[in-house]
């Protein structure tokens, strides 16, 4: 297929690495960005993610494909005004939940133009200067709902996304937000908690700084992350979130429940049924 | 100073690590392993970790340093009977608990043979195929109770973690068991935990092996770890552990809190201050 002109809205993390691979992968005749932040708008331009920046009417206006990276309360705001003003353009989203999403352009009369997906890669760190080459490769991409979306648009985003190097899956935007909060979601919650716990218990203690180990720094990595783009996610998926974080916590009892009656045998078991992790994680 | 005639008890992924640099890094005149299971003793040989395999006995007679690299039951029980055995022999452990073993010894006529260690590096692998080369270079080594323990076998022990590339640290075994159990073990029950949640929830549903991200592989990856490794350190450091969980479930709680009460400036600040961790890890 021939490289299209594309504008990116929001040029940080996700947006900026995308950048990055559909230049490198020869899908772009040219990057437009829109940013609000005008420090990101800036930077985008200083390090040559995009070609120009340009407001997001204009933007609409000049290329033939929109790809929207903000975090996914925006997205929900921004997208019915996009569609509003689209023509043939392609319109991809590329957030972490899905349904909402989707209910907000329900019916719309460009709904068609709209294909949405969650390129399932990312790091705990935001804006352009985060942005990274080589991103997304051999990772999964879903793509949610493609019965509502167009074929020329849903075969494009296929096409780059496999051109990336991802993984394309296919199903639909509620099983998306429950496998979401299993597989990346609660890892996050779980991250921000350890890092508040201990936070919390060393305050007082400066012998953390040296001790951290590869184990906790893996652990605990996620929880750089970023709220802006982080609490969106959360309320947006709330009801699956609360489930795994119920189930989470639960298990969570079974050890302290161990140990507090001294049962290692349970507690043995307990790990080796975690071992089984292993054929999920290769 | 000069080359040792070096004992490692335990050649499984630390003692492994640690034969590998000891060699790289010219410490060893050569190196004994000592190991009950026959496989590893095979495969060690197999992978030239060690020079040649003995029994217990054996090895401490014809060695200069003994290593004890095995779960920290064990090495409770192992110790005292390798101190009754020692002349002038320097004995040091590498274990993850340190105020257990170190009270199975207290009073001994040959404590001073004796450096109680823990040098801050693993993986979630285990046997003598999972030691790699560079283990343990930049990372901590925490050195206890040193006043115990004879100065020249203190001094060797500094040297050859020196060598390795490990930063000294030295603490008493009470603060090391209470630290670990916040930069170490803590870690292990979330991602045990957070394996057994997904396995769980995900039992019928194959999507996850494809979903899993980057975010989810790096929270999980300790859920591999081996239980007859991790319910010895668990039972040891019981009381620090179960601590450190009771704040981590209290922590987790708030987020359940704030995500069924809808109260997202809360939620927004809880992860504010989990991004304090950046502090911590660079």
């Amino acid at each position: 297929m021939e490289r299209k002109k594309i504008a990116i809205v929001g040029v940080g993390l996700i947006g900026g690495s995308l950048a990055l691979q559909l230049n490198e992968k020869g899908l772009a005749a040219g990057i437009i960005g829109v940013d609000n932040n005008p420090f990101h708008a800036e930077k985008a331009r200083e390090l040559g993610l995009v070609d120009e920046m340009m407001d997001l009417d204009a933007a609409i206006d000049n290329c033939e494909v929109i790809i929207l990276a903000i975090p996914v309360d925006k997205m929900v705001e921004l997208l019915p005004g996009v569609l509003d003003r689209v023509d043939q353009q392609i319109v991809f989203d590329a957030g972490s939940t899905k349904s909402q999403l989707i209910k907000a352009i329900k019916g719309h009369p460009k709904r068609g133009r709209f294909v949405a997906t969650h390129p399932m890669w990312g790091t705990e760190y935001s804006g352009p200067q985060a942005a990274v080459k080589q991103a997304f490769e051999n990772k999964a991409v879903v793509i949610c709902d493609t019965q509502d979306s167009d074929k020329d648009a849903v075969d494009w985003v296929k096409h780059a996304y496999s051109k990336i190097g991802m993984h394309l899956l296919e199903m639909d935007a509620i099983a998306h937000d429950l496998h979401a909060a299993y597989v990346s979601h609660i890892s996050h919650i779980t991250s921000f908690a350890l890092a508040n716990t201990v936070l919390e218990k060393e305050k007082e203690d400066d012998a953390i700084f040296e001790l951290a180990s590869g184990g906790f720094e893996s652990t605990v990595r996620l929880a750089k992350s970023n709220p802006a783009m982080w609490v969106p996610i959360f309320r947006q998926n709330r009801e699956n979130v609360l489930d795994v974080l119920n189930e989470h916590i639960s298990q969570l009892r079974k050890f302290k429940s161990c140990l507090e009656k001294e049962n290692y045998e349970y507690l043995g078991e307990l790990i080796e049924n975690a071992n089984k992790i292993k054929r999920i994680l290769k």
